[in-house]
């Protein structure tokens, strides 16, 4: 009996008609989906697809702790690897969706250590957070020679500091409780007046602030800092 | 009457399937499209979505001289702009098809800038090369606290050395006939070994190489290496 073959797949940002035409083709002919979730409660990827799923799938929800900053429980991933691995062996399709691109700082890397030796395993990229954020702010990442450094918030103030120094163009993601940090160190260098907040970017809920707008009691987790790239004098878009 | 609105479409890396599904309701209501093109030949970006295109729709090629080290010919957007600018006026939507995604390092900025001010400009996301290739390559870009560094090849070798020395994870994109200065700044610095190459993602002729087995006379400018972050011992997937 043929294997099943495991996808990891980009369900985007949160707007259902951000899924790619490929995502959605696989997504609704698996048997079997698995899909990140908190200990009680939605997945939240698993709502931007609720619309489309047809119904009789199994479904795996991978309740995992929320806590961020600390490493993942590893035996919530090993027994999610197992259980998923044990579907493919068995012959059937497992689609894993994935909030944004599973290859983009998503949970999902866990499971692809995990699986890539055992079973076939197919990555279906999709609309990241850094683009959809992008583009809910009408804020170009990035053009020509410019370097855009992604850097998560997660770090302490002096690799923050140190990475940041240095930038051009720059997205500080996962800004949830660091958001103040965060502030902080762009005010220190004199960065503040070019950054832009972005949260919830691409649902009815997306707002788009400048950083002394923001309650940082308030922010989410998935929320976002862009920063323009400093724009020398006399040189402009063309 | 009521002005239409400019759309930028991220029409994604280049499979088809690949579109999301709000690009192809916006791409198949526009009564206009536009899209970048070289002066003789076909436009890819139009390419990927040729299957899709119901006739009956005026098309705008945008004819930009190939010469991706130059700066654009600024009177090829001003034109650009000024008719697309006349389309909108005129109460009929535009949509402007861009590979990738309209914000990462696309010529799309150059339209954005010009009509930003003069027409309502609304951006849709799409499926960026960085995740293609990452996806094509099996390569996760970043997790946890790493920091990713999107640099373009175009930049002189003492500013890729200087990006370079500290990166974790990074995408070196725009290879092109650049992909041998790369390389060699990599072999200074001893990264050769954890750098991947990757052309074509999401097509058929996709090919994933280590820098040793790329012929640098066949780079395609869209081509990008990935360098995945150094681990430290001890420390890998959970």
């Amino acid at each position: 009996m043929a294997t099943g073959t495991v996808y990891g797949i980009g369900v985007g940002p949160g707007d259902p008609e951000l899924i790619t035409l490929k995502a959605l083709r696989i997504l609704r002919a698996a048997p079997v989906i698995a899909y990140p979730a908190p200990l009680e409660g939605d997945s939240f990827a698993r709502s931007i697809v609720g619309q489309f799923l047809t119904g009789g799938q199994r479904e795996i929800a991978i309740r995992v702790p929320m806590l961020p900053e600390r490493f993942p429980a590893q035996d919530v991933y090993d027994r999610a690897a197992r259980e998923i691995a044990a579907e493919s062996a068995a012959g059937r399709d497992v689609a894993i969706l994935c909030q944004g691109d599973p290859f983009f700082y998503g949970s999902f890397m866990y499971l692809f250590g995990r699986l890539t030796a055992r079973c076939r395993v197919e990555i279906v990229p999709g609309v990241s957070s850094l683009t959809a954020c992008a583009a809910a702010g009408g804020l170009p990442l990035a053009a020509r020679e410019e370097t855009l450094t992604v850097i998560p918030a997660t770090l302490d103030e002096t690799s923050l500091e140190r990475r940041l120094a240095d930038v051009e163009a720059a997205a500080i993601i996962k800004l949830g409780r660091h958001f103040a940090k965060v502030r902080d160190v762009l005010r220190r260098l004199d960065l503040a007046e070019r950054a832009h907040y972005i949260e919830h970017a691409s649902l009815p809920s997306q707002r788009i602030l400048k950083l002394a707008e923001v309650d940082a009691a308030g922010v989410p987790y998935f929320a976002m800092i862009l920063l323009r790239a400093r724009i020398p004098d006399g040189e402009g878009m063309p």
